[in-house]
């Protein structure tokens, strides 16, 4: 049974610095209907992701500002519930930026089928979606690790990170995390075979901590991060180090860019190359490096950590505490429980 | 004749900030004798270059310190004057790092024969030397320019700029320099063919004034300058943009970091590459190059400028003034005459 209204949440103001839980409104809306080739989709999980805070924002930006009164964008996984679709059936689990809302409408070009029994289908906001794909090209693209090397990664339990690190171990280099606390260090130490990892918050000295856990230097670093850790880390990187930038989090709530030193002498000397990206960039080679990874999965060689908050209205609270890093592994919000029947149904 | 003593230029004590003359000390010395496999080479035009003052410094650098007492470092030209060397015979011309020196000793690997049909033997340290190696390196090889695109180069009448500016039009770029007063944009847009200049000490707004200058952004960045103007020109970078990292010589004095504003999203969503360099790294592809260079300024394509200083002991002076940019094209502190029969003899 299809409800004759669905529940969403818009963007009720732009937060001039870290988002608070009033510029955001939960509201009711009439249920969308799916037109020739549409679907209509149940949302199950919400992925919210660092990258929204800056579509929260009026300015140019490579996405789109999200408009006030507008739904909150971001990915998501749903089963499809009606269709006027060709292909896309009734049960179908699929992937899509649906927003922050119980049900969607989808059925375009980036409507991607999900197979239930590779893993959770929630990974396909994570280490199967966008954070993964994240992961896999800017280390393989950018980083280009070699056996051998040091590669570090900020955020080392996030979404990304997380993956990050999995494979740079594979690809035969030294890999350190940075987290914040003890527990997330633990988890990427412990559980998913990093090297060591940099508590950024009992650090103390962080360059200090980065050269003990670091003794050949750093190859490559993969941010997520900036800040004081971007300025502690590029300080110790070898030559002909790569640095693939892909966030910075610590700087996404400031209005006024922080103000940080400058180093001019040294990417010169070291010969450093630092390169921003953008997942979407490489979309075109979305599908092998997730078949590749979608078998690490069932075969547990990769394994992933999902932080699960429950409820739609918990989004805008859950979303405010990733900025602060208060998520332990991929953030998702569920919205909708899971049909009955599903391998890994949880 | 060859003299009995030399006079040459030693580092006298390291500078805190800004060098000044009590950092070097000219002194005399015994005549140097070739042994087997050497020459002797009496030196005619001294390089000076920015890279210089980091040599000065007693800290880590791609390039090791000069010590105190040490005979200052550099390139230079000179004639081979007495030869126990295989090839090299008396009356050649060659360049090699022969240091701040009337007199040097050479013929190692390191060490070229110059042809001075080619052009004046001085620009074996300038446009067909390092300079122009770099400026060739750095925009083909990491700014990478395609005909149509935006090519910006700071210090844009010195050594390597000017070098930039015009490879850059050859290859179908719009190229806009910066520089410091009216006589030096007035040259590189006059003589040298750039489509614009950007004076920064008048600019007033510098952001502005790049924008002007360059209505469909920047594609290419030759960062020779740092700063204030390194700011400005990365914010006006356009998507895909490629900064090559050469050097900032507007930090160079300063003891303590510069204190920038970060700007993290903006490598990121821009996907800019920035990358630094040396120009040795591309040793190996001089030869073909050189080829090339030497033929366009053979027959005026590529056209240099040169600010020629008189005199070894004028060394530091003039030195002290390149890094505040009073020097006027490439820097060369003439030592001694040229001999009689050159082709371009001055």
């Amino acid at each position: 049974m299809i409800p004759k209204t669905q529940r969403r949440i818009v963007l009720a103001s732009r937060p001039p610095g870290e988002p608070v839980e009033s510029n955001f409104r939960l509201e009711e809306a009439a249920m969308p209907e799916p037109q020739h080739g549409e679907v209509l989709v149940r949302m199950m999980y919400l992925s919210a992701d660092p990258y929204m805070r800056g579509r929260m924002r009026d300015g140019a930006s490579y996405a789109a500002p999200i408009g006030i009164g507008q739904v909150m964008g971001g990915g998501g996984v749903g089963e499809v519930v009606a269709s006027k679709h060709a292909t896309l059936k009734v049960g179908d689990i699929v992937e899509d930026r649906l927003g922050w809302q119980e049900y969607a409408i989808a059925g375009g070009a980036n409507t991607r089928r999900i197979d239930p029994v590779i893993a959770p289908i929630s990974t396909a906001n994570g280490i199967l979606g966008m954070p993964g794909m994240t992961a896999w090209f800017g280390l393989f693209e950018i980083g280009q690790p070699r056996p051998g090397e040091t590669v570090v990664v900020s955020a080392a339990s996030g979404a990304v990170g997380q993956v990050v690190g999995q494979l740079a171990k594979m690809a035969g280099c030294r890999v350190v995390g940075i987290a914040g606390g003890a527990k997330k260090c633990a988890y990427v130490q412990d559980e998913l075979g990093f090297d060591a990892c940099v508590d950024y918050k009992a650090a103390g000295d962080l360059g200090a901590a980065l050269r003990a856990a670091c003794p050949k230097g750093i190859d490559v670093y993969f941010e997520n991060v900036g800040g004081a850790i971007y300025d502690a880390v590029t300080l110790q990187m070898n030559t002909w180090g790569r640095i693939a930038l892909c966030g910075a989090i610590s700087q996404y709530n400031h209005e006024k860019p922080e103000m940080a030193p400058r180093l001019p002498g040294l990417f010169v000397g070291k010969r450093v190359t630092m390169r921003g990206f953008i997942v979407s960039d490489f979309a075109g080679k979305y599908d092998p490096a997730r078949a590749l990874m979608g078998e690490m999965v069932q075969t547990g060689k990769l394994k992933f950590r999902e932080d699960i908050v429950q409820g739609l209205e918990n989004a805008p609270r859950a979303f405010i505490g990733l900025l602060r890093g208060d998520n332990f592994g991929k953030l998702q919000i569920k919205v909708g429980d899971e049909p009955a029947g599903l391998p890994h149904r949880r």
